[in-house]
């Protein structure tokens, strides 16, 4: 993807500002009104919308350098730091932010309005959807589910500078609005009802609500509301859109054992 | 308002980007650095303030056209998809987003940062302040407030392509920071307190509160704070800053009943 | 400030639009795409970034003026008023909002879509993070902290036009996804939890959580979470980063007596 030289169509708009000192793919498009710092590169066949910034410049970011992938669509209005690296087939939304030193495996989605904070490890075909914040320190396993308004904290005895993130494993879901408080580890395949707020680890495929969070029951006991016949969790045994053909094999044999 | 050629004088920033297959009325203007995509119709008299993005191309929209009526102001930073309806004299805050396959009654209003989904109706004389987020397919009625931060959801075993949306009756008070859970009908002239999170029906004309909501009184017994031989609700016996001389009368006919 | 003429080196980019009735202090700088109204005044050494709109125009400023202080940084996308008053040293995220009739003292931050509406009074060093929502008429001491997504309220029985702002007295610290009631006080050193909901006023150096929040705890009994020798609260005691000199030791000599 480090393209060195330009090379091919730019549909690049005239009225978008594009440092010489940025990488930029094939066939990439950037809106109008956008602006491309120094030192970004982008990949190929990567859409950038309108009024975008990306870029930016931090003194906290580590490598002077943001990378974003083949075959992405950043959606208009949004801002990027430079310090990061970003996947292939990253989608957003509106509005979102992205700061310094994260590093977000392929096919994330990021909705609209959502920010993630500097230092934040995310792994891939993890789907934030609008207004999600992820707060300075999170790690974020693969195959993640984050709806709307959720809230990932990180300081213990606020203000410090003593941050501590919170761990989210593989192919856990967090419903809308959910507060996650600094610290807490949400394992595998857990499922947090919308509204929660979760102040303490969540083990492995169960299902907490409430404010505090308290364990209600296994996950694999809930149903879907309109087919009562097919187990609602773990989802990935039933919801396989925009996965890879080998991941929805393995998940299915997964299942069989 | 389907005008068909662009008439009179268009203040028009010479910065914006307008295609010559957008329709614009009379008297309309355009903010700096805006853009308005091919098949955008704009009524007459409607302010578009800087920073916009109106009219861009989803293939999920059922047709391929933005309408926004007569006599509205859209502020600054907002985004539009193509493909929904919107009445006159909508009047928004800055950062919004309306996603396709929408519908809003005229008098509207979509406070800073709110966003609206695809696929939801809403009615006339609506209002949503700042960071009201409509999930996709919620149904909301007349005259019914939204405050900041509310949240109406739509998957109820997320993730699943099954949406279940919100429904809010007319007259309905949703006040800060309430979530409301999939498929929940809230009923006329019922009080959501704030900071609830409402995961079953409310019934018409009650108040409830807490997380989970429950039933708190009757909203007829509520006072005004300021005044307590005023009833508080149903509030259009005694708020009537912004309503027509027509609703407002046959509010008063009612109370004399 | 009040730099009645434009002087020294202005780095104002080519596509920003700089009203010719604004006034401009020495070595500011503004970023593409932005747009600085009539009788907006900045202050020197203050840097504006890309895509921002000053000083918008509306009739309920009761000065047609916008103060910006000196040596300020007001991120990308972010939108002011006329008819504010801003003090020196300010810093916000991207995306804000600050409506009229506002007055904000020096050194405060304000972090990414964050939004202050109008009638607002914030004291110095009062640092707001990002989605921070202040209501209409909010009293805000001196070195207050807000998490992410607090939310003051204003409106006893809304919708009504008597509007009760909150007030949060100096030193306060109000965590994460907290919901303030209209008119509740919280006094001096109080600490309010992550997720709570305020409906009543908070005495001086108490702790609250939940919803509705209740009393937890005296402040100063709480231990960082790292270092149980050290006292969290009042947090002025072990945390200095950012503050003047005069003011940590003022605080030291507190703690002697």
């Amino acid at each position: 993807m480090l393209v060195v030289q330009r090379k091919g169509y730019l549909m690049i708009h005239s009225t978008a500002i594009v440092s010489s000192k940025a990488t930029i793919g094939n066939n990439v498009s950037i809106g109008p009104f956008s602006i491309i710092h120094d030192n970004v590169n982008i990949g190929d066949n990567t859409e950038i919308g309108s009024h975008c910034e990306l870029g930016i410049y931090t003194k906290l970011a580590k490598e002077q350098q943001l990378i974003i992938g083949n075959d992405s669509i950043i959606r208009s209005h949004s801002v990027f730091y430079i310090g990061s690296t970003i996947g292939n087939n990253l989608q957003t939304g509106h509005f979102i932010s992205i700061r310094e030193n994260s590093v977000v495996g392929e096919h994330c989605q990021v909705g609209s309005r959502s920010d993630i904070q500097g230092d934040c490890v995310i792994g891939k075909y993890t789907k934030m959807h609008s207004d999600v914040h992820i707060g300075k320190m999170s790690e974020i396993g693969n195959y993640v589910w984050l709806f709307p308004e959720v809230l990932l904290t990180n300081d213990p005895t606020p203000p410090s500078d003593t941050l501590v993130g919170v761990k989210v494993e593989d192919f856990v879901v967090i419903a809308s609005k959910v507060l996650v408080f600094p610290g807490v580890t949400i394992k595998k395949d857990a499922v947090i009802a919308a509204g929660s707020v979760v102040k303490e680890d969540v083990d492995a495929g169960k299902v907490v609500a409430g404010n505090p969070a308290k364990k209600i029951c296994d996950a694999k006991i809930l149903r879907l509301h309109d087919n009562i016949r097919i187990k609602a969790y773990p989802w990935r045994n039933r919801f396989h859109r925009g996965y890879s053909e080998n991941d929805i094999k393995q998940w299915l044999n997964e299942i069989k054992k």
